[in-house]
């Protein structure tokens, strides 16, 4: 019989470097690198808890769920990404930006492409509000300058706390979103309702998670926005409102403290609200 | 408005914490334990390999389709479980043993409950064989003594490389399959086929990633057995054919150099090989 003493085969102890060792010649260099960090640092979680058998299988049996309720509509692993932490620190670390410059956050499952091109202070919400809101700042570089012809893609959920995507049946196409685009002043200005807080879908495993958890599924309101100049990095953004009860309890985490905004109550004819936010972009590093 | 620069807001340096200060007091203990270890982990991931969205985003996906192409008879979740070197983790971790005492290999997903009970001898190849292997040992304690009343519960595949449950169309119910209980000298002897290597199921998600590492995804010929007696330790592992190409490069790291077997030709009618392994059970300890 062969001696099969001298041959290292998996053991508890060199578990990573067996799995690693494993890896073709031909793997693709980035694969390669990705697959071994993760494998070294799952590893390191299951021997850091000692992972028993039940407990795997209940991981098995959740990771399985989460991806069976999966469909067009509905993406239970971005949600998991999210509410893991995991969606906003590949967002920070793929946003690095001076100090200055308008802080990213997370993009979310319910951006829509091709909404309308309005001219500045159209309102977008098409199926009525107790009260219009007037959004409004500047779009600027790090010096202060202003910037021509920059795109603001706006969009929020109505009073109900639903997007128009998740109520097709209920609310007009491109309710609550448009776009926007600044003259030499770099000013916009655009009329909506005042965003709500509103819970991601709990109704999954990961919902159920985060009640074993003892975390509340809700997001603090924001009103949503991408902001892209010829020129600068694109910000991918919200603005929070002020005072929201789930500001330091986002479920996802997206809450940067330079994002929330003052609500001011105005008296301008149905206009009751008005919020303030200047736009600071950042200059693409020309290579 | 308030002041929210006192407020430990999410960060990619106090990512880890921003999160697991989330975890409520009313959670179990032991999944607050297994989740913060999985975020720290899984932050950790992120950071060293500065994880792209593009990457995040196949990532996603990946996830998905590996949730999604799951059904009673496929789980593709063990799959990579079993490709990343975690099921033979937390099977290592579970199952540490004395010196002597036969080593775990993972159950695999083919175990099948209600096999018959066969007296020694039986033949549990029921589809036909080019060429019959005698499977014959003793099962001791760590002296060395007989263990009377020890149940073998044993499968694998066929000469095609498929288990019954794969192949129901094909194959007799419990072909290759049987469990066998001990007499006074401890001793088990029965018929079969010599095991062949074969691929997992390569054609979903998890086959591709092997394909993208440059790994195969064959496992070495083996048996299986599940070996279990009143009072000791039960012993869920394989036997391996000595020789196999793939004994080295499993694509689930189930092999031990203590579970590689000899098989010997022999010249006993219809029986031309003969496959020798002693289970040495460990005695539970009493609490």
């Amino acid at each position: 019989m062969t001696d099969h003493s001298s041959i290292d085969y998996f053991t508890e102890e060199r578990s990573v470097e067996a799995v690693n060792a494993r890896i073709g010649a031909d793997c693709h260099d980035r694969l390669a690198t990705v697959m071994e960090s993760l494998v070294r640092h799952l590893h390191a979680f299951v021997k850091d808890v000692e992972l028993t058998q039940d407990e795997w299988g209940m991981a098995i049996d959740f990771l399985t769920k989460t991806g069976q309720i999966c469909d067009e509509n509905r993406q239970e692993y971005i949600l998991l990404s999210d509410v893991l932490g995991v969606s906003m620190l590949v967002d920070a670390i793929n946003n690095r930006r001076p100090t200055g410059a308008t802080e990213n956050t997370v993009l979310g499952p319910f951006h829509v492409g091709g909404a309308p091109d309005y001219p500045m202070g159209t309102n977008i919400t098409k199926d009525g509000a107790r009260e219009t809101c007037l959004f409004e700042g500047r779009i600027v570089d790090l010096d202060g300058n202003p910037i021509e012809g920059a795109k603001l893609d706006v969009w929020c959920d109505n009073e109900d706390g639903f997007y128009d995507v998740q109520q097709p049946d209920v609310q007009p196409p491109f309710n609550n979103r448009g776009i926007f685009t600044s003259g030499a002043d770099g000013r916009y200005w655009f009329r909506g309702i005042r965003p709500v807080s509103y819970p991601i879908p709990d109704d999954g495993p990961v919902g159920q998670l985060l009640g074993h958890l003892g975390r509340h599924p809700f997001r603090p309101a924001h009103m949503h926005f991408i902001v892209s100049a010829p020129g600068f990095d694109t910000v991918t953004t919200h603005t929070f409102v002020d005072g929201d009860p789930y500001l330091t309890s986002d479920a996802v985490f997206g809450v940067k403290a330079s994002l929330i905004t003052e609500y001011e109550p105005v008296e301008d004819g149905d206009t009751k609200w008005r919020s303030h936010f200047d736009f600071v972009l950042h200059r693409q590093n020309t290579q």
